[in-house]
């Protein structure tokens, strides 16, 4: 598909557009107005025709949006027609919940290995994936067409980590470690950091409180 | 402290900043230049002055900035000088993980309870804290002065329990559930959503390899 250079704004929109879509379509939706739409999303109708139109647009006036289709082609545009291959590195708490998500695989993530410094872990599996030690990680990475590397690690050992995952090849890192990796510009970071989610929580308390205080 | 309305960019920074202040406090670093910083954190001088002029700036010309003081200063107006009690309401994995993650005490974030609808689970203990049945989930927020509630259960029950949060008083929500939630807007919420960081990254990748077939 043609796509013109689209603003990170957008992009940040199209999972949700995206997931409110796929809720429609387990409702047996099949058209739906932007006017609705805005009603579910909170967001205002012109914005979200202004958003599609970035796409071609794939409303008709007067019948709204076929919910099937631009389900899809929203998947198409996020990649998720195609199958990823990831491996998770970090095999602790974080790392076992992520494992354990088996709806990352409907959107075609595939989990192919977890990986873990600690010995006592080998020979665990999770959903059949067996945790292999760290030190086969690099030639797994290149054997087995892995695209994606969860980071789920302490800070201290991230850094040198990701590393040997630039090292190995890897395209994309999804990082959960408390820390901004420096890796080349050809290797995709997409980074969760749920200390500064807890502490944009923590600031719209305490802004809420003070602003009640005041009166 | 007296702050105008700062711009929600600002805010989502702030944690960041806290971030590297903190590393350069364990580092040993007592002050530092908006231009060092810049290098550090990937933003421009100029923003960081701008950033920080927001809270009265706590820079000196020519001196730069005396990390402890600005560590501490964003810390308060991130609400981080105050204690906060919170519950996980989910005891799977991404539950376990949450309350195992002993940072967030450092924090001022004091995990009080942990709940779930699993019988099996009752008896179970993480960090001390005992795993107890929802049906006593409303009068403990209420006996246990709990301002913020994680909830990491399936999106199926998310709204049904987020009813209840908000009927005992909740003051926030850390949201991990794959929905948004309709709350008062008395009622903070702050939304993890992993599947849509999971697309935005397939996002990138696709872009990416789509930039360099074309070459």
């Amino acid at each position: 598909m043609e796509t013109r250079k689209i603003s990170q704004a957008v992009i940040r929109r199209l999972p949700r557009y995206y997931r409110y879509l796929g809720e429609l379509l387990e409702d047996g939706v099949e058209r739906i107005s932007s006017n609705d739409l805005s009603k579910r999303m909170k967001l205002t109708a012109s914005q979200i025709r202004q958003d599609l139109n970035n796409f071609g647009g794939f409303g008709q006036q007067g019948y709204g949006y076929n919910v099937k289709y631009l389900h899809t082609e929203i998947g198409k545009i996020l990649g998720l027609e195609n199958k990823h291959n990831f491996i998770i590195v970090g095999a602790g708490n974080l790392g076992q919940a992520l494992a354990n998500y088996s709806h990352f695989e409907n959107q075609g993530f595939i989990l192919k290995g977890i990986f873990d410094v600690n010995p006592t872990l080998r020979g665990m599996s999770i959903r059949d994936v067996p945790v292999r030690m760290m030190s086969e990680m690099k030639d797994f990475i290149k054997e087995n067409n892995i695209e994606i590397a969860v980071l789920t690690i302490p800070k201290e050992c991230a850094i040198d980590v990701a590393k040997d995952l630039v090292d190995a090849g890897i395209q994309a890192i999804w990082n959960f470690a408390h820390v901004d990796l420096n890796v080349p510009d050809n290797v995709i970071v997409e980074s969760v950091h749920l200390s500064e989610s807890l502490m944009r929580l923590s600031y719209n308390i305490s802004r809420y409180n003070e602003d009640h205080a005041d009166k």
